[in-house]
């Protein structure tokens, strides 16, 4: 028995996300059919996010288990792309793990970006790819928050309410937000997040940005612990996991 | 009369160019379309370049005389992506300008960015905006061979045959080539550049950095000013028409 790591890169726009639901094709159901069709049988994945529809990946995660030896690498993800073909999705590593590693439970880190644009002019090359915002935002402020949510500390308030984590605390590592040119990146990296924690984050975040809240406003939501407290989730689609770290 | 300054981005993929031509949609017609819309009557717009099909823009621009004063600009610009909807071409800015003003002929320098995927895997997030080079490339010999394109020279080689520039002798101000994880960037500055320039010197650094070419057989093949000894141009995706100064 094999242990294989896929390295995946996708565009969310048009799945209902990275789980198998019944509502339309999602990532996981697309890689486990082209898994289907070079090995001849069912093959499960177990990714290390679970990936809302609209949100992209630059290099999800996911392992499976196999009895077969994969001899080469290169002709494995040229196959299995070209099952993809068609679809947003490219297998982009494969790597030989433990029998122990899982992509979810071993996972050390989690990065995920979010792109807003700050601008007048709507997106065109990166159309679902961020999150226009016209209104000209305050950085410092915006600053000034993520660093607020740095720390261990009950995430209540950016819980999403079909959340089924086990505990609401959360240690967020880094949370930083950087402005070049009309586009702002935000980066959080924490083990784990609390589902729709990131764009909950950000929804803050921008209202920051856009003095909507005061900084002592937004110290008093996080400390509530109240999901109704929190800002308008960020839409999907500026939301980039970036990487997984084991 | 005044003279305004457009600040255009677009993905070019699903157009046949800048320039208006009998067989499909153009940029240039796209936007002429939606200044007539606006205004009511056909405005000609001049653009700073004439990028091929499937060439984006980051920052294209054009100008065009009119009238009436633009009194407020952010109405202008959402009016006029309005009528660009659903055409992956956005406004970005509007700068009124000196009467003598013109997009293409007051042009001091343009900056184009070419974007190599250098990867097994094939493109789904940046699928149409990078060349993807499987095989991988020799990255010191491409930035040497970067060098060699520098400075003031007859650019015979890299012309394509359509090209009516009066001369074929250009400067290169900028030439650069960085590696950031599988992307290749290739960077280029110069006044103005001979139809296909940037793609067919992208298509011979491409092939330095397989080994088809030694450092030797590109400098003879610069010298030669013979078309034929060119590699084959590189595809219109990866390249970019960065910025446009003045």
């Amino acid at each position: 028995m094999y242990n294989y790591q896929l390295l995946i890169e996708y565009d969310g726009t048009n799945f209902v996300g990275w789980q198998i639901q019944r509502n339309g094709p999602s990532i996981q159901g697309s890689i486990q059919s082209a898994l289907k069709k070079y090995f001849k049988k069912k093959i499960l994945i177990n990714g290390a996010g679970r990936t809302d529809s609209g949100v992209h990946a630059l290099k999800q995660s996911a392992n499976f288990h196999i009895n077969d030896k994969i001899i080469n690498k290169v002709k494995f993800i040229n196959s299995i792309n070209f099952f993809l073909k068609k679809k947003l999705i490219s297998i982009v590593d494969l790597k030989k793990r433990n029998i122990k590693f899982h992509a979810r439970y071993s996972a050390k880190k989690r990065i995920y970006k979010y792109i807003i644009f700050n601008r007048v002019g709507v997106l065109s090359i990166n159309k679902n790819k961020g999150w226009l915002v016209k209104k000209k935002l305050d950085i410092e402020l915006m600053k000034k928050g993520a660093n607020l949510l740095l720390g261990t500390k009950d995430f209540s308030t950016f819980r999403s309410s079909s959340c089924n984590a086990k505990s609401p605390i959360k240690t967020i590592e880094k949370s930083k937000v950087l402005k070049i040119k009309d586009k702002i990146y935000l980066t959080f990296e924490s083990k784990s997040f609390l589902q729709q924690q990131v764009r909950s984050m950000v929804g803050c975040l921008k209202y920051l940005g856009e003095k909507k809240l005061s900084l002592k406003d937004f110290k008093e939501i996080i400390r509530s612990r109240n999901r109704s407290k929190c800002a308008p989730l960020a839409p999907p689609e500026g939301l980039f996991l970036y990487e997984v770290k084991y």
